[in-house]
């Protein structure tokens, strides 16, 4: 049954040949949503996964992150805390800038989204280099949250995100994985 | 029981002074996704508004409008659709430009999200001027989508959003209304 899930999930994902720059081979997620009984049972993969464990938060990074962490948020009966790029957040926030392939980008949390001992889950369309997920990481730690869990709908092994985040002590989940970059 | 919801959801919005800039007083829909209960109120109202009347997809704007969008899509066994800021969305796209209070922008679609005779629900978070749900509105009946109806979290109807909507034939629903720009 999950096996057919997988299967039906990883279809649905179109391949976009040199976007967004030429050589890069794009796994888009918008059409896995387009299709109503993918992105439900993504969202049902993830609710198995992480059910009945005690996690207290859901965390997502705008803005494809919203479009997972958000829905299994609700049906975990958990609150969502978006992660975002600078100043879209209207209260106090602290930041964290991460590494891109050229530059640097940065991400913020609102302070009070997390509180001492939430038992955070984070969740992202696409896991990749890992650097959000590792700047989201350090955001939530320095709010005092408990963060071990990353989920993803995509894994791209071959670079080697999975490996940054397991040195950070966090269990990365993935629904499905491709190859390439 | 409905009004009860309603009044969770208001109280749960907060309220930031001089946010984005000095004079505004911005609702913060985040506060209410934090708090579990009324965030799943709010899509339990959605859900009840909606289900059962022949839409055949949900279109939510970048990025507050995925977060109650996307969930709903989901409840409602419907694809979502995102309309994205440029250079966002992967494949074909079709692009919209509207006023901003200083200068443009620009909002996309993917050409083949949307087809000849989907009967299209538009979801966001608040309604202002109601300059992104006009631009989405063509955007969607540019591509032969059937689209009358959009439903808000929050409405500011001191600013005329709703009456701009309703000039292009848009049923216009909001959960809850706060006074002021």
């Amino acid at each position: 049954m999950t096996i057919e899930k997988i299967s039906q999930i990883k279809s649905s994902i179109k391949s976009i040949p040199d976007y967004p720059k030429p050589g890069i081979l794009f796994r888009d997620v918008t059409s896995l949503m387009e299709d109503a009984a993918a992105y439900k049972a993504t969202i049902d993969i993830l609710i198995e996964k992480y059910k009945d464990q005690g996690f207290t938060k859901v965390v997502g990074t705008e803005a494809r992150g919203f479009l997972f962490g958000a829905p299994l948020a609700l049906e975990l009966g958990l609150g969502f805390v978006p992660v975002r790029k600078p100043g879209k957040l209207p209260r106090e926030t602290v930041a964290q800038s991460y590494e891109l392939e050229y530059g640097m980008d940065t991400l913020e949390i609102h302070v009070d989204a997390i509180v001492e001992g939430d038992k955070v889950l984070m969740v992202d369309d696409l896991l990749a280099t890992g650097g959000t997920i590792e700047a989201t990481t350090k955001l939530i730690r320095q709010l005092g949250g408990d963060v071990h869990h990353a989920a993803f709908v995509i894994n791209l092994p071959e670079i080697g995100g999975d490996k940054r985040l397991e040195a950070l002590g966090i269990e990365v989940y993935s629904i499905c994985e491709f190859d390439g970059h």
